[in-house]
């Protein structure tokens, strides 16, 4: 039986670790639930889950508000889901660590900001970061009892919903438009940051800190059917893939049970012949413009992803408003990295002021557009 | 340093596996070799790898003609390949099992024969049985680490150079064409067992027993590309698959150097893009009769493998003399199947016995045809 806070539990990662948990109610106790929207929907789940801790003093059935640093670091805390978005899961992944809990991370902009902090946090206290997401779940898999350290990660993209769009079109892109994502369903934000690519630039920054793995060796390849979720190569030059149908529920189970894997019928199963051809292209980096930006940031390292991801934020922001176009998603990233002038600090602070200042500056070069 | 002997040293497997040690040769040093064919190429590798031991008193450089049973249990062995064919493989495996060595075991013959004796075995004296075969072997680092036991394996099938050819003209079918493999280079006679998927039939068989999965958890895809070598569903519904080029060199190192991995530069790389579809299909029993027919006999299990094996044996060398038909080889095995009166003994001798009787109907078979 796992003890489990989640942090977001009201969002899509959030839903679906609490699918798992009603799933197996003999497996995992949910003794904590934090939400920042969607009270009515949190309500429900304090009732349903029954919480000895949340973060809304106002919500019956509860013993009140309790601070999110506080909740997991309690005693009584096996693993805690970070589900939040942006830089607010930042603070509670650190007071995990330090606390020496079991860390399942969907909130990635947390180990783009501060990648070397969280990972330096973990190793101090003994305590593990589980990936979430679905290509750093695969690539955890398979180095599972493998013989390290590995050649090469192969990550995965869909390619998002304009994988096939004439580029001169993309200016005149909708929200509506970039929201429906052809293979996965998820949050808004991070459903944008898939149809710019921008997600898997994420990913790679991710998958450096996660398997300490150098850049260099992290590659991307468009797999538009979302069945093989990633592949690593070995030192002697096997491959392994992971693949499932594209759903959520498995890698976040196998993050909640880890080491164990448990049979969950919900979850669907794959079979070859619905998927009878997987196939793979080269990645156009003239087409993701994004994506290149997160691999000059990621190489460049300290603040630079902080800044990367704050102005990433903003921009997607100011899309999803209306008040830019599509392809000005890249030019205000592009222009928030170029101003930037990177210190040498890459404490807690610094990386929050690198990315207020991002904030700033996104506002800045989205009024000059 | 492991110290080897390679049984079969001038056949396919068996070359490959010298041009592993010849790659490696801070790794591996080759203690024994024995051949029962192609002495000139024997006497070169004698000449090249100095073994202690050989079975041919004849070739000079070294120290002369050693039983295969006593050459496998030398306390100065620690790893045997088993690349011989046909039965002659089953007494030097048992022996090197019984002295606790590691078995790499490419004559799959040995363990349709004898599964249940081999597995024995291993377990009695705390030795390994190590699958050489790719699908096997795929099966094999696919399962490393992992949380056992497992919910299905997916053996893949290139489905052979008739895949798609009209079962009507598959009559007349001639052994030149049967030995042309559309993706692997190997041995004449598991190049006539891949067209037929006999050979799929042994794989399945072999993997019952190699990782203790009941044959109702196996299932075989057509997957014409040989890239995906195999792949393995866990309890909690995720797939893994290990993949890379068609080459036989990366599962005899792998078995050569486990748990290592080692860099080899002579071993192809996979690049996802040179295989831009990997695509399946299900599996045509009809086309495929020699399939269910070693589906049959391994659920049937005793001596019954045994009997397959041998009738498919002599069925295969009749076809390549050019004293069959193609679709004969199914006529002639299913003919001493049907004939087969199982006994309850599952003795080396009882399996051996089995064996004599299956090539004898075979030719009886035949003769009737």
């Amino acid at each position: 039986m796992k003890r489990i806070v989640v942090l977001g539990s009201t969002g899509s990662i959030g839903r679906q670790t609490l699918d798992v948990a009603r799933a197996l109610p003999d497996r995992f106790r949910v003794v904590g639930l934090a939400a920042g929207a969607n009270l009515d929907l949190f309500r429900q789940q304090v009732d349903e889950f029954r919480p000895r801790m949340t973060n809304a003093a106002a919500l019956d059935g509860a013993d009140g508000q309790t601070d999110l640093e506080a909740m997991v670091a309690d005693p009584d805390v096996d693993l805690v889901m970070v589900a939040t978005t942006g830089r607010v899961g930042l603070a509670p992944t650190l007071a995990a660590l330090r606390a020496g809990k079991e860390v399942a991370l969907s909130n990635k902009e947390v180990i783009i900001m501060a990648g070397e902090l969280v990972m330096r946090a973990a190793r101090e206290s003994g305590a593990a970061v589980l990936p979430v997401d679905s290509e750093p779940s695969a690539i955890w898999q398979c180095i599972r009892g493998e013989d390290l350290p590995v050649q090469r990660l192969i990550i995965t993209a869909s390619g998002g919903p304009f994988r096939t769009r004439d580029p001169r079109e993309l200016a005149s892109v909708t929200p509506a438009q970039a929201l429906k994502h052809p293979t996965w369903v998820m949050g808004r934000k991070i459903t944008i940051d898939s149809s710019t690519l921008m997600n898997k630039g994420f990913e790679v920054i991710e998958s450096r800190w996660l398997f300490d793995v150098p850049m260099e060796r992290i590659e991307v390849v468009v797999h538009p059917q979302s069945v093989i979720h990633s592949m690593v190569e070995f030192a002697d030059g096997s491959v392994k893939a992971q693949m499932g149908p594209p759903d959520m529920r498995l890698p976040i189970q196998y993050a909640m049970a880890y080491p164990e894997r448990l049979h969950n019928p919900a979850i669907p199963k794959y079979d070859p012949l619905r998927y009878p051809a997987l196939t793979f292209e080269a990645l156009d980096l003239e087409r993701y413009p994004c994506f290149a930006l997160a691999m000059h940031a990621g190489k460049a390292g300290g603040a630079c992803p902080s800044v990367l991801s704050a102005a990433d934020e903003e921009a997607v922001r100011l899309f999803l408003d209306g008040r830019i176009a599509f392809t000005d998603i890249h030019r205000i990233v592009a222009g928030v990295l170029d101003a930037y002038q990177p210190s040498n600090g890459a404490s807690v602070e610094d990386i929050l002021a690198a990315d207020d200042w991002a904030r700033r500056e996104a506002a800045r070069v989205a009024a000059a557009l």
